[in-house]
């Protein structure tokens, strides 16, 4: 998941609002999370978040997002973002968080999520 | 500080985007420091977050953030969520979080806090 | 009601676009009816509005909201905008607004708005 | 100027924001006026507006504005939005609003407006 | 329809974004498109757009859409955008393009357009 | 890059806005075309683009862009876009489109691709 870096989410500073950021890493967070329970998700919350270095106007941030732990109705994702000079390809970490997503049913209430064998020891 | 949850930050599920409600604690964090620093801020990141209970179309979110932590050039900011159900005043806990702001000079790097003496024992 | 002014409203020369800040006084000015009706409202119009002294970008707009007249099933609400530099502390009057406001039923018309009596002399 | 209503500015009752509606209200006055002083312009200020009825989504809100009076360096706006359902070409008066514009030179202060001389008389 | 660019729709390198530009060409298309048909249509694709000249801030984006061939489910819009200096009054082509919509039932299947003789033969 | 599709992007009749799809469809051009290049680049237009099938809410839309010719300043971007029921796994091709990008200079004027020999022939 790669998003530009336009200036409609700029802080007065000239740098990525950090609030832009946060809701960035969220989706990306949703998006693995979903794919992996294959089930609705929402977010219960955060464990740290840092931000490295700001993310300025004309970079692409670069987002990874890994699922780290499965419970029986929660998962652990680590987002990483990048950001990337378009211009010469240069590299810097930006920004990194952990987020607890959990799977819910139709009434939003924790559902067990069915994973195969193999991968629950991961 | 109270937002109105209007539909375009609600996620597919019908209640407020989680991405969204990180970004409003942001700006509120981002408000109270810059006040008490009187100096520009940047989020160095956060500290767990919780989303307690989902916020609905209709309701308005108030936040609610104080400066728990005086540093150099650091600070903690709490921020709190309540949901309130304009139409009867109901009212939940929906969601708690922890900053950390740093004031910076022109170039982006920390700098002191000039702070009252009195206040420094908070 | 406090607005932290981001780029994203700013027009071409650089200074709150007014449009924006009419959708900020509206917010706030549903806010307080809804509170005050615990009805759903709408916005029949408003009264003269003024526009002081620009807003500029990395200033906070703080929004302060009071009901000043209730009728059968209409209220009047005042609503006072002041911008406020967060590095300084400084503020100026921003905007001043005068908005009717309907409390409706769920097919949107009128209905009363139930007053405990010692408020209806306000 | 037209305008189609998409949910994004659509509050939580399903129908447009007013505060939607003054900012697109706004951008209309803004424009003639633009156009008739070749001045960059400001909005000092707004006279009566009101909503006449709700806009639905999936109606397009037609903007026309006209420049009623011409100051040395002000200008009035009335701006009429009418409602069209776009599968039956129905339309309904749905706002109507003045606005007092002003023509500002690089430093935002009044500037006269040079106006040909047959076009005062209107 | 007239557009205002405001700086929210700029590239990092200060013109008007192409993505923004698109999108106000697919509503200008919608409209037309849905006012011929009196019918929901859909976009099923676009012919060859032209990005002429760059969208400068502080320009207004007039579009003119026209009908240019009717099948029977289908119609061809051409949308032209002419960019304005608002001080100046001075005009440039900025883009053009062709797009095809679709009317559709409300199953979202292609569905006859009823046209008035006379009018088939454009 | 992949987009999460939100309500605020779904036009009345529920489905993702065509302008919104356009808009991503650019910013990935955009992305793609930057990072062959090293150099500011702009969108010079677009060919044939087709929308197959319509993207829905909670579905996540997958955009791949590939650069497929390279001449003297200007590429030839391919975009597809795939979108994914998130909850099941199910995918559709949703959309596809040609974009043709400019390497401009500081004065957007186009400016020649340092491509590597062995890149040319591809």
């Amino acid at each position: 998941m790669t998003a530009l870096i336009f200036p409609e989410t700029v802080n007065p500073h000239g740098t990525l609002f950090a609030g832009a950021g946060l809701a960035m890493m969220s989706k990306a967070a949703f998006l693995v999370a979903s794919r992996r329970a294959r089930r609705t998700v929402v977010m219960a919350g955060s464990e740290k978040i840092d931000f490295r270095t700001p993310v300025l106007p004309g970079e692409a941030l670069e987002l990874t997002a890994v699922v780290t732990r499965i419970g029986r109705s929660s998962m652990s994702v680590e987002v990483t973002g990048e950001a990337e000079t378009l211009t010469t390809g240069a590299r810097h970490l930006a920004m990194t968080g952990r987020f607890e997503m959990v799977a819910v049913d139709e009434n939003g209430r924790p559902t067990p999520i069915a994973i195969p064998k193999e991968e629950k020891t991961q």
